[in-house]
């Protein structure tokens, strides 16, 4: 089947074609830059939630609760779980989905979970692209749910609209996830696993921190402040195995959303995340095209031998081989 | 003073030299290449350890620990302990470095606290830089302590010689951080906080994973298999805060400096990580360089605006972007 029978079958709502053109994206296939040109019209109606925090705060359980929730509203739900791969851990990853099964039979919703290979910036690229595919395919929300803080993970959740950062009460997370990077990108806090000790100091620990941001003159970023007007991020409990507190949740999404459209945020957000993705994806290029230079041009090898054996420092070779991988990358991208 | 002098003052051990290229290396300041390729013939006589786990997973003070133990064998410590940025959090981040100041005192050891600032590689790049300008500072053994398990520490990681991954009993800690992509880069497992519930539950979960990872052909990868030897990754129980299990994990690290020694890897792993070093600088230098070109080329602004303003996808233009990009990048090396 051509690209173009595809696309239309994806569009007409057909799951088989959506996942086989998420799977252009994750094998970076040639045809994919085909696919994406021609998806572009129909982008920008889906809107992305982006779910993340340390492993184990019970993000796919809040995932599969919000899902219910926005289909109980007739949304269609797509998914998309970064799972980080290890050989060994199939099974544990599998778990988590198994949490959702009970959505794979409804047709509203999509599910793909994707695997990180610490590839030089390959997954995120992978999902950005995916999240668009499945913007494409029309769906009303798309969830990105990410494990860990890792560059990758903040490169995904800087794509998303609305950033949900999930704590759970124990191991002093709360502070912890905050030295973490976590604070600068969480549109909305949420507590998991509320019932459990410490909850609640959690909770108020957070909000005065958060107090204490918005009070401290300086640190309301750009994308924090419309005009005069500042988003507060809010705090919200929840249980996501029982679903307590996933309606308070979606309802501070929606009012974010709101937010961030009434203020130019969100045009202002989605035309940052296009620029960086273009800039990612040729740094992307770039850094393939140099492996290979090491590999195929003489004068490259040597240098960078010389620094691999120790004998010379990498900033003594730097300035030599900069020009000559330009050389090499120049000839290459004629044949692109 | 010049920086013959200040590397001189490192090498005869002034700690206020030592801060200072370090400083050096943070900023990227235009005199790092230079100090850099003076103390090339200093490298190598550090061994290099590294302390990666989940955030509360106790790495600091298991880190207090381990160099008091060095200490005793007077041996010299350099400490690297990278705490990820926020303006927030910045008494947290302290909170940490507290339970080192017995060793403040100490001219045997010098610690330093690199914070992650999100930056394309930045962190990663100082902090490799700031390990080497430590190991010329004659350091014995040099310690690097890293928060999360992102994209930047996985790097930092694998510039060190012994990694040490660090699980607590709660949360399904372990389970999840093998996920995180742990599994792949621990030569050692510690599982802190020893004394809690389930710790013995997780120290036979993780002894029976590792052990199915030894049966299971193929997944022997090269840095792990020494011709027909294999190191198995031990599983050490510790109590960060009494000091309980920390000699074990001391004496089983040097275990495994001596296999790496024996097998050749050790070698092996440091070209590997010059390689990488060397190349991830060139990426680095052509990010800068891109991100200048879209301010500076009508050309390359006009391409990259389509792309923002959504009229073009990213795959449409980057055929025409990169040319443009590798001359604009031609004519700024030329000035390096």
């Amino acid at each position: 089947m051509n690209i173009i029978e595809l696309i239309d079958n994806m569009r007409a709502g057909k799951e088989a074609a959506l996942a086989r053109l998420i799977s252009l994206a994750e094998r970076n296939d040639p045809q994919l830059s085909d696919v994406m040109q021609k998806i572009q019209p129909q982008l920008g109606h889906a809107y992305t939630i982006g779910i993340t925090g340390p492993p184990g705060a019970g993000k796919s359980s809040l995932t599969n609760q919000l899902t219910q929730q926005l289909r109980q509203q007739d949304y269609t739900v797509g998914i998309i779980a970064i799972d980080p791969s290890s050989p060994f851990t199939g099974g544990a990853v599998l778990g988590d989905r198994v949490r959702m099964e009970d959505h794979y039979l409804d047709p509203g919703v999509f599910i793909r979970s994707m695997a990180s290979r610490g590839s030089h910036g390959g997954l995120a690229r992978a999902a950005k692209d995916a999240i668009k595919i499945l913007d494409a395919s029309g769906k009303d929300f798309i969830l990105v749910e990410t494990v860990g803080v890792g560059q990758t993970e903040l490169d995904v959740m800087q794509t998303v609209d609305t950033v949900a950062v999930v704590l759970v009460p124990e191991g002093g997370d709360a502070i912890q996830m905050l030295k973490a990077g976590l604070m600068e990108i969480a549109d909305l806090f949420v507590v998991n696993k509320a019932d459990r000790d410490g909850a609640p100091q959690i909770v108020s620990a957070l909000k005065s921190i958060l107090h204490l941001k918005y009070t401290t003159s300086g640190n309301i970023t750009k994308r924090e402040s419309a005009g005069d007007d500042v988003w507060e991020v809010p705090v919200v409990a929840t249980q996501g195995i029982s679903g307590e507190g996933v309606g308070e949740m979606l309802a501070r999404i929606n009012k974010h959303r709101e937010f961030i459209q009434a203020s130019g945020e969100l045009e202002h957000r989605r035309k940052q995340r296009r620029r960086e993705d273009l800039l990612s994806q040729l740094q992307y290029l770039m850094r393939e095209t140099l492996e290979q230079a090491c590999k195929e041009s003489d004068d490259i090898h040597t240098l960078v031998n010389r620094v691999v054996a120790g004998d010379d420092a990498s900033h003594a070779v730097i300035g030599k081989l900069l020009p000559l991988t330009l050389d090499y990358m120049q000839n290459q991208s004629k044949n692109l």
